[in-house]
């Protein structure tokens, strides 16, 4: 994972970047600053999970490489992605059958990185996510990844179920959470294989369903409706992990 | 789980109940306010990620009921714990081995709900959480169990490890995540089980982890050290459902 620091002084220039959807990590206020543009960054940074820090204006002089700052400078990191290609490529570097995850428009970043965090530990090759309606990489992610978006890579394409009807062709197979499904613990997982998570509130979205070559559910016991999308893609992954032990456990004997 | 609704209006009511611990889930305040006590107010708000609304004076007006609310009014809740005994009851009533979690200082209240939510799901019947430095039960924890809160029972307890050697003479087990443990699919989980779910920066701690009977450790195939603290307990949790289930199918056949 590549990725370059960002840095925007000025109000216009900082307004601007929030709004064309950059990535700004923190934004630095000029103690005492609370006029309409200042507070229209306040609140951008706060719609966007971006931290505030009030300081004086001699941190921010420091600080600036332009003499313009106007009270507020903003950091941010501009992160690069990676290619499926490449994802296949670790699986054949590895001598293993691929294990990607595909995430059907993850909305939280916080989900997004832990999710990213669970490939890396769970030892699939890959995270691909959607370019619209969902999180991207952003200093959130990355933090919630506990760096394992700097190990894991993860590709942003324009159609999720484009991209596995091309992994189909590489022999995957793809199995998506959702709760009509089979209990995964009666399915074959031990393959080369695509989980897909579907989006927070709706799940699985219904061409991409229709792609998948297996539903598996996790059992439910209880009185809700569904686990936190982070934790369902756990449970399934560990589920292939398992399954994966098993066989080769199974093909040393 | 019974709860109440609070109201508190103005600035050092507001503060005070901040600074007591109080669950302050809003602070609606009047627009243009930055004068010192504001900015204090909002500051602690920040801090215990309260949502901050600002709103004309016009709409306090109507929200107060004492007409004193100096541009500051507060609106939390006050949730009511479960004890030890109401969860065994629940097993009991349920026919089932008591499933318990324990949480050993789980700070982020996001976690805190995704591992109620999880627990609710995978069967468990309660939460025990200590009483301090951890996250207790607030609308934040409430909204990211997905109302698991409102279902299964969690108590807040003194002590982590006294509340084990107790509920051992009820028969329990005890079972720690932790990285030097057996693998947990090597582990029999299908008795009445204690899951002791540690702290996300520092894991489990030392006399909670001498408590346990058995430490579990998830596969570890990656480059980063460790799972999200809610992701754990999920995979773990399961792993518990799915051995319960092929013990269950074990029976009947």
């Amino acid at each position: 994972m590549r990725y370059e620091e960002l840095t925007i002084e000025g109000r216009n220039a900082v307004l601007e970047a929030f709004r064309s959807g950059k990535t700004i990590d923190k934004v630095f206020i000029q103690d005492g600053c609370h006029d309409g543009p200042v507070q229209t960054i306040a609140r951008e940074a706060r719609k966007q999970d971006t931290i505030i820090t009030y300081v004086p204006k001699e941190r921010l002089d420091q600080m600036s490489r332009t003499g313009k700052h106007q009270g507020v400078i903003a950091q941010g990191a501009v992160y690069h992605y990676a290619q499926v290609e490449d994802i296949l490529e670790a699986a054949r570097e590895k001598g293993e059958p691929p294990f990607i995850f595909l995430l059907d428009g993850i909305e939280d970043p916080h989900n997004l990185g832990a999710i990213i965090r669970t490939a890396n530990l769970a030892g699939a090759h890959g995270v691909i996510i959607p370019k619209r309606r969902a999180a991207g990489l952003t200093a959130v992610v990355a933090k919630a990844s506990a760096g394992a978006i700097y190990h894991t890579p993860v590709a942003k394409v324009n159609n999720i179920k484009t991209v596995m009807e091309e992994l189909k062709k590489e022999g995957l197979w793809f199995a998506c959470a959702d709760m009509d499904g089979q209990v995964m613990y009666d399915l074959d997982l031990t393959g080369p294989i695509g989980l897909v998570i579907g989006n927070e509130g709706n799940g699985v979205s219904r061409l991409v369903k229709e792609t998948c070559d297996m539903t598996a559910s996790i059992p439910m016991k209880g009185d809700i409706d569904s686990l936190n999308a982070s934790v369902a893609a756990g449970v399934l992954a560990y589920e292939v992990v398992r399954q994966r032990m098993k066989a080769g456990a199974g093909r040393r004997n």
